[in-house]
């Protein structure tokens, strides 16, 4: 029953990165947890999105292990389910070779705070990670690709900054369940979109006030968000 | 009655800055006035424009008061209403973080007249702001993000500058109905795409002469108008 | 009887060029004429795309007496106009605010034939009208548009290089028929993306050799053409 | 019979360019190759794609010699069935003048493998060939255009490396079959329109480290690929 609906909301993730234009082929992949019962549902590896069924998804605990499915997972399972057992408080996690992401992520260059769109989802940076190591290329590699994003989140809150540039390859982002995920990763093609226009406008740009970054932040977020119906 | 004619015309303006792609998923919003009574009616915060109805617009007094309505209006309501109160020969304003006016706004720059599809539409540069003190932001946001507009119109006529750049936030538009406001801010998108493009192939362009800027505004403005069915 | 293909032709054009993405709202215009009968039509002023028919069409005389319709002629007829009776080859002019064709005008810039796909269509470049005069935008605005657009292409032949860009506005198309003038509109502003890009990609970037550009452009056009079903 | 199943592929193949937005009016063409009957399908000279049917392509010999077809075969044949006899292991080729491909052919360099998306898919940079010199040109200029292709690349396997950038003109891509062929047209201008992007976001930004190219190379191909349903 609850798996059920695990599925369909990361069938359903899935479809939102590719309705919003994230994906090219079968790149990109959408996953989502079931804490009560520790299990992971994750897009199989290579099926393109327009054919994606519920009954697809792969069943997973948060060791790997497949527990229902016929068709191999992602290959980037072994990165979601480190994000998962390292960040508690997430849900779900897209990855996707988005194009204005990707190429933040490919020069390697975290984007700064450049205005309130940004602020209303992310607190600072959306930051990049350090370029894998040769070593941790060739061991473990997807593993590594999540250690690397861990320990760049040292000192951050997931949820407050709920995405991330893996360096020379793509984004990274999650949320409260996979449907949040999905829309983060979408505000995190449209917020490097802007950022990439910004910086050939005006090469001087900074970003804006801590007080604006705060304020924005906190009117969509936190105890006194304004922002929706409640 | 009224009321009702003033819903549609909102409700119109709201689609059309989403068919023009000047917004994704519940960002931007829309409003109009009927001056006679003094109502506005806004987008309410955060709905869908998929979703929108005529029914959901939120009516406010001018000063904010909810007339009719069980949703919360838009976030940006109190910046919508000071424009209304300082600007008495506008009928609507569009709000959008339409990807170019933007990047220009986050850049921080004024669009400068580069050409006569700006010239047909606005005088002179679309103006940015400066950016807000963070006492401003930290203390009536919205408002104070109207009275950084209107400061900046001190010596403009807003219905020949129909719009403006708030700094690292977004566009501001506005005209004679909500259905002018709307189409302003999608020239407005448009004008900056080029401007983006224009800068990038020729850095030393410089603004067209004023006798050009003079000529296109009036062809499609002012008593001697050619442009159009008359 | 010819009348009503032309304004076919013509209507077609029209649609032609708002299909593939070349005007906003009601920018831009194409016309055609038919030699025999010395009969121009063109698109009404500020009408929709999307509501345009061929009895909407204005039909006029060579010197923009208006023979058939009611509604004004668009506010670039003499320029169009001009354009006939200075080019006895040409059969019919697209007019349109394109994106990236404009944005080269807004730059004041030739666009150079740095490739074949320009050199299937343009031989050498693109070619940039001087800005006009504050006398020539004064008077007669329209016509003089047309007089610099003649005057630089005073050692050009209109049919090897079918468009210009009127510096400070945006491109002018043209072509043996309407159908031609619209597809040569469309051609130009692809051209006009991937210089744009290329320009930035390799500041260094030249035109490619004079034999690549004459065996492309023979390719297509000529007594040896070898493009196309013949 | 095989004859039938080839037209239908080529056919799909050049659908697909189509439909991924590679090309403009009649731009570009794919071609497939039955190996046992030596027998290639190639798209019609300057037909449109809304129009094309499979009986309407172009079988031809190794030599170019029409076998089946009433129209003309693309003006690129002579370079397609160079290909194919140079690059036994190839069974599609697809030349476009897609944007970004064709942007970078313009300047004249090579793509550098900026991130794990080209890795995927292509060893190392995707390479530029020099121009063609005015007597390459001036005769037997499709044949000299495969040539170009062939001798740059003399070291690099056609596989490992599935597209050329032909410079000052546009890219060709290939594949074990033609759908692999379109396929990889698709991501080769993915790929280009990204590292457009990162080159203007970080001009200083470098290829990706041999051990991470080779990672994501072997996770999609090569004896131990985990990518996808085996």
């Amino acid at each position: 029953m609850l798996v059920e609906s695990l599925r369909d909301a990361v069938l359903e993730a899935n479809l939102e990165i590719q309705r919003q234009g994230l994906v090219l082929y079968t790149f990109g992949n959408a996953s989502g947890i079931d804490r009560q019962q520790g299990l992971v549902a994750i897009k199989p590896s290579g099926v393109p999105y327009e054919k994606l069924k519920a009954s697809d998804l792969v069943i997973t605990d948060l060791d790997g292990k497949v527990v229902e499915g016929t068709l191999n997972p992602s290959s980037d399972l072994a990165t979601h389910l480190l994000l998962y057992r390292e960040f508690p408080t997430i849900g779900g996690v897209v990855h996707t070779h988005s194009e204005f992401g990707t190429s933040w992520a490919q020069a390697g260059l975290p984007i700064p705070c450049y205005g309130t769109t940004h602020a209303d989802y992310f607190r600072g940076d959306i930051p990049v990670t350090p370029p894998l190591t040769d070593e941790q290329i060739e061991t473990a590699y997807e593993l590594n690709t999540g250690k690397v994003i861990v320990e760049r989140f040292r000192s951050l809150d997931p949820l407050a900054t709920p995405g991330v540039l893996v360096a020379g390859h793509a984004p990274f982002a999650w949320g409260r369940t996979a449907a949040a995920a999905a829309h983060n990763a979408v505000v995190l093609e449209y917020i490097a979109r802007m950022a990439f226009r910004g910086i050939l406008i005006n090469p001087q740009m900074t970003q804006v006030s801590a007080a604006l970054q705060r304020k924005h932040y906190e009117r969509k977020h936190g105890p006194k968000a304004t922002y929706g119906q409640r």
